[in-house]
């Protein structure tokens, strides 16, 4: 970013008092912003934002206790917003070509306006919608449909026959579609059941760096539109997540499991295997549930009971060392108790 | 895949009830199954089978209720369980080529009808047995051995000096042979020690996609025969697992512990350093072992017990803030009957 | 590596007892060495020593029960490390060469004696200092700047604009600068907050394998100076960690999270966002950090309390299946008191 004031105040809609030619290089918060950085304020932080060091703030209002140049502007956080979202389009800007060291298959259909950056594997009959960028080094396998505008970061792999819808982010190194973990014992020997189910992920999912997504052995995998995945989370074989989801970093679905729209699972939460999640239920951090969980409510715990429950849970358990005292004392009391009665009476 | 419902029946060896002709283009579950998929029915589902969409079902006995088209067979479980290892293997068929965008070190040994795809780098020195399939933008470091009829899937890294047996399948971006975790705390500082151990994988061992195994400062790693790892399963330096192993998804083994033979690990359980797990324990999902376990038990909670204590101790756990109101409760009435008993007697 | 006893006596400053000329290809421990192998033992361990079928041994002096051939020096341990180092040195050797295979940006600022691996991508405007390694399919985004002599294993993603000190290690397929996970939740639908800031690492911090380190909204995500993480660690976006701390396998650390010096964090624990820990405090396995937790302390639990506080809570909580019936038994012996004593006084 290499911006004047006045561009900034242009491109926002808002109006400037101070320096229209100062330079710009980037936008940050007020606390860690230099004086060539951007910041903003709402109403709320202008007293906060006089000591910031920011070259630049958007504002509200004129505050004469600024120190900094201004642009005043209806929403400050909106604006600083557009403001971000322009930086990161030119940060994440690849050039519309096919590099001449990626490997394109037979059969293919791509799009208007790609990237398909060097390293990149596509296999034979993939699909590729317009728009979409395909980084360096990933793998889209046989029969695999990717719609428009979509961003497949870095690494990832893509097994066959898996689908994506439109505007899908994938961050580098997750693994789409590779074999769910089905296995029959016959004899002492784990013999593999082979995992010819798909992968479906609708349209605006985004899925964080080093997830996994499997395959099942029949049946498909379902990511619901604009379900979003943290870093680190694992869906088991023939998972069904519903629309809008949050899943934090480290969580881990097991086989089969059902998942309703809208729910949140908090960081290290999980499931056994063949549950289902109701819609908008809200797994706290580290929660396990070990059977269904009914929507629109609240859970926490190992295993997963009502958060509330959950809370008062883990306050008792930090009496129980005291409370065992408590009980033994009782336990000395009622026996003296006892004594003097059978003594007396 | 494409195949009539004659070529099907004449596969596994079952009589066609209905169109000889009816083309059918994959596999799947009864409730999943479309109209031109096959499905199948034990004896005890054929009245689930009923409502069932797919195409076509192998079924134990003809049943008049069935509405649709059927291959008679005696096991038609095992018989799909066929059909799906054909679809598979076509699924999985690469060519039998070393890609012109690979590159080969010195000194290389390679087997026959190999597949080694684009963007793969094999170092000097390694040993690749026949008919193995290393996949696009693989690392196979200096010196590695790998034994016949493996799969190495997409982006996978095997670091130097590791040995793999033979039928071995590694899932995508997994990284096999990094650095143990060893550091001396110098002054205040983190030394590294040289981790110059190895890994050594035996024969028929499936790793999960997005694995660590690392090696170790001096000695080896080794996964036994048959063992089976699911996902992001993460074994420390200088671990050593036995036979036919299973471990779910999120597994974590710290250094140097010992794992028996037909161990079962649950999702997201883990342990210490340096202990042992005795050959066919259990642990459900979410155990932290933090001392040897014995074998041919169940174990569970954080630390690992057995199973039953884990779970009645879970089940106290629940009651404990009614629990505390009773003590409580308890101690006032004792008072109470002291106090009586002073003024009384 | 293939040296005889004399040239290892000369390597480290020892002295030879036994044949000279006896050729060792590696080192391990007293158990596992082998009859071509070196092993050490200090003087504690010269009794266990006896029984090893290492070929030679580094010792601290001469022993008559020693069957093996020696090298008498003054730290054998400290030895053995030396010749651990020279050995990993040797296996971690690449060529100072920039592989055809590779694709270099425009305005590329390279150091001297580099080494870039086949399928490596580097970005436009990046900077890389001397003799950095940068191995195969690594992916270096656009004005990354790279210090001297780090080395960046197979399949490792770095994002545009992240920092990197000298002496940086990063092991297989982690990810640097993935965005982090920030939505904001507008009628229904998550809409993602575009993510520009960056990720500072600094001098001498080793990554493990599969880590991912995210950038934030705004501001940087730092980790500090000699830090070690071992694999599957995930830093949430702006992130700050202090210097020389240890992070074990599969922890997990939320956005904003600030981590002091010294900090040690055991296997699988976390801490939800926005929370301090302070200087030199150590977290134990599976801790989950739900406040602010004070430096120079133990903790353990879920949430973390002080580790004597959760180590007696975890030894109450076995006895409590039993403490519920001690609890029954004296709600009925106290009972019967009351009735006693209604009846008799």
């Amino acid at each position: 970013m290499r911006y004047t004031l006045a561009e900034i105040a242009a491109r926002i809609g808002g109006r400037v008092v101070g320096d229209e030619n100062l330079v710009l290089t980037g936008i940050n918060s007020l606390e860690s912003a230099t004086a060539n950085e951007l910041s903003f304020a709402e109403e709320k932080y202008l007293e906060k934002a006089v000591s910031s060091k920011a070259g630049a703030l958007l504002v509200p209002r004129h505050d004469e206790a600024l120190p900094q140049a201004l642009i005043i502007c209806e929403h400050p956080f909106r604006a600083a917003g557009k403001i971000m979202q322009e930086i990161d389009k030119a940060a994440q800007m690849v050039e519309s070509t096919i590099d001449q060291n990626a490997t394109i298959g037979e059969n293919v259909s791509l799009g208007n306006n790609l990237h398909i950056g060097p390293g990149a594997v596509i296999g034979n009959d993939v699909i590729i919608g317009d728009n979409s960028r395909i980084y360096a080094n990933t793998y889209i396998g046989r029969g695999v449909t990717l719609g428009a505008n979509c961003r497949i970061y870095p690494g990832v792999v893509i097994r066959e026959n898996c689908s994506l819808g439109d505007r899908v982010i994938i961050h580098p190194n997750s693994v789409i579609g590779s074999d769910g973990f089905g296995f029959l014992q016959i004899g002492g020997c784990n013999v593999k059941i082979p995992q010819i189910g798909g992968v479906i992920i609708e349209d605006d999912v985004e899925i964080g760096a080093l997830c996994t997504i499997n395959r099942a052995a029949l049946d498909k995998t379902i990511i619901g539109r604009g379900t979003k995945l943290d870093d680190h989370v694992h869906l088991g074989h023939g998972v069904k997540v519903g629309h809008e989801v949050i899943m934090c970093a480290q969580v881990g679905i097991s086989g089969s499991v059902k998942i309703g729209n809208q729910v949140l699972l908090g960081p290290r939460s999980g499931t056994v295997d063949h549950i289902e999640i109701g819609d908008r239920a809200r797994l706290m951090a580290g929660t396990s549930a070990a059977k269904d969980l009914a929507g629109d409510q609240d859970y926490g715990g190992i295993p997963a009971v009502p958060a509330k429950q959950a809370l008062r849970q883990l306050m008792a358990a930090t009496h129980l060392p005291k409370d065992r005292g408590r009980l033994a004392v009782l336990e000395k009391r009622v026996q003296e108790l006892e004594k003097l009665l059978q003594e007396k009476l």
